[in-house]
């Protein structure tokens, strides 16, 4: 979400409070304890970061991150559907093994989200060989670049390991050349507050 | 989404398949086993509700589900994100109680997502109660409508009794006169084909 608002030149203050670690915190400003919250102007406290996106696109940019072209738009659509279930499943994953004793983990489950962590890879690596993305900037990227750049980027950092670098090449090499654009920089994955005025 | 697609009139033709008992035929149409999952008429596969209704609303539909005045559009997806988290809450504790065996259930997992669906309907609760949703028909409800009253219903369906009908009567009234009308009683929740052409 802060890369897509940088892209769309919406000013913001991005606030990192764990859902864990914070959750106190995080629940007297959504008592629902939901990464992303966005708190409006007015004060009405948004979540989901479609949804979050949104209000942007709708009230707040100029631009837009998504294609016009109907076929366009729904390849944008599906790429960014399967990122968003990547992200899912790498936190299924990441809350299985690290939020309950050893005993309470249960492999079938891990090995379920797994493979549907592994078949978003695969369909997105596919879809990437069938229309590369251009990544020179966020505009070339558009929501769908950036939202699978950040997926990619999200499971090697938090599940090393589980999808096969060398299987994905133009999913590593697309997340390479985002990382390396001045949004990305400004918003990198982890702690520390960004903001965007 | 097909109560949404109904209400859009959009054609299209529902089919149950369940990602648990169907995990094999899921694959086949999508291999991420995501519902819902959208195929639109080039094949292209679409997954998320919300990805699946931005099509519909930029590509098939002449109306809309949202409202334009921009501090009524952010209510709207205030309630949308409230009922998504409530349903994503929903569906951890069924999959906590129902998908692996009794010794690996972790109850403080299920104390924290089971807090955090009642702040959801709380929330809600208490948005309805300074604004109500009018709820003659769909448009009338619109998206946000539309997703509340389905949570509740899916919640009150598959977690009974974990959040009190009695202190959520605005909730409760607009589920009931939501679940009356034809677009609701056309799409109902659970098994069966629905198609609209």
């Amino acid at each position: 979400v802060a890369i897509s608002l940088l892209a769309l030149d919406v000013p913001f203050t991005h606030r990192p409070v764990s859902v864990f670690r914070g959750f106190d915190e995080f629940s007297r400003i959504n008592p629902v304890v939901k990464a992303p919250t966005a708190v409006l102007d007015d004060g009405t406290v948004l979540m989901d970061s479609s949804l979050i996106l949104q209000y942007a696109e709708a009230e707040a940019a100029p631009g837009t991150l998504w294609p016009g072209a109907p076929a366009d738009l729904a390849r944008s659509l599906r790429t960014v559907g399967l990122a968003l279930a990547a992200c899912e499943k790498t936190a299924q994953i990441v809350y299985e093994r690290g939020l309950r004793p050893a005993e309470k983990v249960h492999a079938p489950w891990l090995d379920r989200v797994t493979g549907q962590l592994r078949a978003a890879y695969a369909e997105l690596e596919r879809d990437l060989a069938a229309q590369p993305l251009a990544a020179e900037s966020c505009a070339a990227l558009g929501q769908a670049g950036i939202t699978a750049a950040v997926a990619w980027h999200f499971t090697q950092q938090r599940v090393p390991g589980t999808v096969a670098l060398q299987a994905h090449p133009r999913l590593a090499a697309l997340s390479a050349a985002a990382e390396a654009l001045p949004e990305f920089r400004a918003a990198p994955y982890g702690e520390g507050t960004v903001a965007a005025q």
